[in-house]
C-alpha cells in the first residue's frame, strides 16, 4: 500500500537542511570545489563536508578529485525527481479544482433553466 | 551568509517520509478523515497521527473536527512553496545552459569565420 520510495525520502531528507540547500543553490550556477561550498557556511570544513556526504548520498551531487582539488557538481536529473513528484500532486489537485468548476457550472447552468422556464 | 528558511526546513523534512507522502498524495485528492488516511498505512492509528502532527505543524495539512470525525485537508500554497523553490533552481541551471550554448556557438562561429576568410 505504502509506495516505498527510499531515493525520495533521501532526496526530501538531503534538502531538510539550510546548509545542504545553501549547496545545492551554488552548484546550480555550476560545479565549484568543496572549499567554495563550504566557505559560506556557518560551520567547520569537516562539518560541511559531512553535509555534502548527505548530498552525495542522495545522488543529488557527485564530486571529482583533481590533483589536490576536490570538484562538486549537481545531478539536475536527480533534483527534477522530486520536482516531478511535487507538480504530479500539483496536476491531481488541479484536475479536482476543474472538476469542482465543472460540477459549480453545471449546477448554474441548471438553475439558469429553471429560471427561465415557463 | 545562510539563507536561513525553517519554513523549508520543515516542508522538506515533513516530505522525508513514505507515510506523509501518502498521506499527502491522498489529500491532493481532496479533503479526507484521519481514518481514512490512516488506514492504507502499515502502522497503528497512533503512529499515523504522529506523521500527521509533522505535516500540520509544517503547515502542509489543516484539519478540523466535526462531531467525533476529524477532517484533514491540504495547503497547497504551502506544498507550492516547495515546488517554487526547486524551480528556482531549475531555471538558474537552465540560465546556465542557455550561456553555455552561446557561448559554444560563438566560438563555433567565429571557428567558420575564420575558415571562410581568404
Amino acid at each position: 500500500m505504502l509506495n516505498q520510495s527510499p531515493s525520495l525520502d533521501r532526496l526530501f531528507h538531503a534538502l531538510a537542511d539550510p546548509a545542504r540547500r545553501a549547496m545545492v543553490e551554488r552548484l546550480t550556477l555550476g560545479p565549484a570545489p568543496v572549499s567554495e561550498l563550504a566557505r559560506p557556511l556557518p560551520m567547520s570544513l569537516p562539518s560541511a563536508m559531512q553535509h555534502l556526504g548527505v548530498l552525495e548520498a542522495a545522488g543529488l551531487v557527485r564530486s571529482k578529485k583533481t590533483g589536490r582539488v576536490r570538484t562538486c557538481s549537481i545531478d539536475t536529473q536527480v533534483l527534477g525527481l522530486v520536482e516531478q513528484w511535487l507538480s504530479a500532486r500539483r496536476i491531481e489537485w488541479e484536475k479536482r479544482l476543474d472538476l469542482l468548476d465543472d460540477y459549480m457550472q453545471t449546477l448554474e447552468s441548471k438553475g439558469e433553466n429553471h429560471g427561465t422556464s415557463e
